[in-house]
């Protein structure tokens, strides 16, 4: 296998990692992902990871990649489903996923990213507003 | 691997098939996915075989498996994201997915398994009106 199939659910995109992710596996995951968020315009991504066992430091640098990458094309990107045991190895080794947003599962993973892309557009307006008041 | 995810959505669940399906892996998907319908009350299941590459009669035997287990429990399955080679090779191997339902892509998938589950809804009131009609 050469690609992780991404699903788009409405706004969003979901990718669930069943696989160990070596080199050329990440690299395709990542330029896939961003190609798909920009063909799809998409607000948001959804990282499922509930059957990884193991979380290492290479992994924690491809999520905390696709969130950069696709923060910068104005999408979030939440990791949802993470094992207990994985979550206790990654603070007992000391590491932490920079810039990853996190959420139980799924469902609360869309809550939140939801939220996430109302506030943003809110703040949007706010500016907005400032800025119509300055060139009354 | 010898499972594979299931993800809850809302009523349904949401299965990403990526890899080859052998026999345990495919008895414990089968196991795990009925169990799941029956513990969270689902009305439908997703199978999103876009990561698959050929189809095999064994495969789609499980799928038409899982299809009327779920079917029992009162959920509807639906397959989708096959892609374009497989439903040829389908065809010409005269293999048909009996008993499964299609859709293009996860979302079509979703408005399919909506539409069924309200068809179903609106007749059962239908019979239950005519119950109470014969009741009285």
């Amino acid at each position: 296998m050469d690609k992780i199939p991404i699903l788009k659910m409405g706004p969003f995109l979901l990718v669930t990692i069943q696989v160990d992710l070596y080199d050329r596996l990440a690299l395709n995951l990542e330029s896939d992902l961003i190609q798909m968020v920009n063909k799809m315009s998409s607000k948001g991504v959804l990282i499922d990871i509930s059957a990884v066992n193991i979380v290492d430091s290479f992994m924690g640098r491809i999520l905390g990649n696709i969130a950069s990458m696709s923060k910068i094309l104005d999408a979030q990107t939440v990791v949802v489903g993470m094992q207990p045991a994985v979550a206790i190895t990654l603070v007992e080794l000391g590491l932490p996923l920079t810039g990853v947003r996190t959420a139980l599962n799924v469902e609360k993973g869309m809550e939140l990213l939801q939220s996430m892309i109302s506030r943003e557009d809110s703040a949007r307006e706010e500016e907005n507003a400032d800025d119509d008041n300055i060139t009354i």
